[in-house]
């Protein structure tokens, strides 16, 4: 069988560019343990956290790098802003569209005694921003948390002007960017965004094992973690600088240097053309698979809205045993379930089923999509 | 100038076995994510992850491998630990030779109104054993948390029967081997250890952004962070289920791949060999620096006591200085200053300014060694 076909880039990007590669095992091979000593392997792994740094905070704009904190993944990077803010008696909004990263905590912090807030969405999964604003308004409320674009069928929540409406408000605005990061353009200062998550590993290209939590200049925020830093090595007290009080423990280095390889590869680029590849491909597999007679997609309210992940489902047939025979029979990577998004399930009527997702990346191919299609509609006409 | 000298091992290993490079690599380059899916590159990551949590439960005598769970790095495991478990009011024992991993979410959770009793050690860090025990049972107890081995001054801790003293007693046993793991072998069930942490990127070899908290079976502690495991989707309830209870969000596949790699390559070789030569170095360093006038020595109180980590002080020279004359000059790498554990920089007499810390790995050689020594002679020869 020819090489696999990997339509699953919203789980983990694959292929990365060849020089995340080589970034990544210089990085190995150098060894050092950035913030650890003044030699010149340690310096040297220092200069390259700072670089990322520096390169995420540019792709970001965001003006003070030392506000952009380096997390193991974007799930932590959020656990560590709801964690880290919300007190009991406490109010959040969120929505219906969220992933298990903010549900989970948050109904932990339910548990503890926040108050949290659901907004539902619409049949295609946005979120509508009246009633999203009139949620925030109708008692108290600490923080809005925000889904930017969903894992299940990528829609975009448009958050134009939602900073600014929390700030003047004095309510947090958190905007976990797992799935839109990379996909579409965001300047998190000027959109007045007070926190902000990513992965490393989705579309910014980089390994898996990292994140990024942006922290608002002037906000305070508990650490999830203390211990070694590195800096202020006397005090038993975590110290206040930033990254510093955020980044306990050897920080994973190597993963590190392969994210600055793909934000230097991403800013080589031309985001628009970028994202006219993306939309020719998201446009061929959605039109692609309505054809097919069975198949239900699952989709964004428009292909401006569309971000990297389509969803879908086949009359009578599991979307686990299409997905089964997408893989042994064509040999087509995609993801099959709940994609750890439960209430957006629901939202889009596909609770407890699930649906195929099918997410393609920068390196899929025209061809490729083509594969998928013909393999969908051969299943399809076999009735599984 | 030639190759530099690497006396660093303490803060991370390097190099790495070459196969520990390869299958990092070879983790990246196949794409994936673990638990998050059903196809081919996904079950690689899955059977990957399970292979490395086999081999480090089987290398650390823990039968049960789901009580082992990844985290980033050490730091994070004991912080799971502690925050898992203590409680405002409660009472824990802990020694003055602790890293900041250990100290700093102490201090933490003594602002939260935990009690925390710490137990002094003599001159060459040793805690002595009916002290702590003594420090145990004066009052009501919820736990005992030791550094195993220092990583200032390398001094072994005797753990022999601390454990079964603890569990008779209904106190927790939290051994931090973040310097011993490795270097020193270990049988956590039969030592009777409640909680064990360690990094994967120091002594056992493996690449940074890695790191180990055993549970033992029966023992509830409550998760640090909450999100997707890619089990029980369905629900916004963390899962119950080891090790996923703990493991929310995308692991370090990559990382984890590697250190794989690094157990089996330690499984290998023969642990009584590996311990003659590193002795046989660290015997080469104590001595060779006793012989050079001025140099004063904090070494642990015997060969068998001692860890990978020696620390040494000039009269009249900053240990600042000589870490830059050794990098500069001599193209040694070796680390200076406070190493994130400053009480047991007050136990050994070198607070404030700290020490020189010369750590040999397992592929130092004696000719490296030489060189440092003389590097020393000189340094001291010309006053800094």
């Amino acid at each position: 069988m020819s090489a696999p076909i990997y339509l699953d880039n919203a789980a983990t990007s694959h292929p990365k560019p060849e020089s995340v590669y080589q970034a990544t095992f210089d990085a190995l091979r150098g060894g050092g343990n950035a913030g650890r000593g003044a030699h010149r392997a340690s310096l040297s792994a220092d200069r390259l956290i700072f670089s990322a740094r520096e390169a995420l905070a540019a792709f970001f704009g965001i003006a003070d790098s030392s506000r952009l904190i380096f997390t193991p993944n974007a799930t932590t990077a959020i656990n560590t802003a709801l964690f880290g803010l919300l007190k009991p008696g406490e109010r959040v909004v969120t929505s219906c569209m969220e992933h298990n990263a903010v549900s989970r905590p948050l109904r932990r912090l339910a548990d503890l005694g926040v108050e949290v807030v659901k907004v539902g969405a619409d049949q295609s999964g946005r979120v509508d921003q009246q009633r999203l604003r009139h949620a925030c308004l109708e008692s108290p409320t600490r923080m809005l948390v925000l889904n930017h674009c969903s894992n299940v069928n990528g829609q975009l929540q448009d958050i134009e002007g939602l900073g600014g409406f929390c700030r003047e408000r004095n309510i947090l605005f958190l905007l976990d960017g797992s799935q839109s990061a990379g996909s579409f353009p965001l300047d998190i200062e000027a959109e007045k965004i007070d926190l902000y998550a990513a992965p490393g590993h989705k579309n910014l290209l980089g390994p898996a094992g990292t994140g990024l939590l942006y922290v608002r200049p002037g906000l305070q925020v508990e650490p999830l973690t203390y211990g070694g830093t590195g800096a202020n090595s006397h005090s038993d007290q975590q110290p206040e600088m930033m990254p510093e009080r955020f980044e306990s423990g050897t920080q994973n280095m190597v993963g590190i240097a392969g994210w600055l390889a793909a934000v230097e590869y991403l800013q080589k680029q031309n985001p628009a053309e970028l994202r006219i590849g993306l939309e020719r491909h998201l446009r061929q597999i959605i039109c692609g698979l309505q054809e097919i007679e069975g198949v239900r997609v699952y989709a964004a309210d428009s292909l401006a809205h569309q971000g990297d992940a389509v969803s879908f489902t086949v009359e009578h047939i599991d979307p686990a045993q299409i997905g089964f025979r997408l893989d042994q029979d064509f040999g087509i990577c995609v993801r099959v379930g709940l994609h750890c998004a439960p209430e957006a399930h629901r939202t889009l009527g596909t609770y407890p089923q699930g649906t195929v997702r099918v997410s393609p990346g920068i390196f899929t191919t025209d061809d490729e999509i083509q594969k998928l299609l013909s393999a969908v509609q051969i299943i399809c006409l076999n009735k599984g």
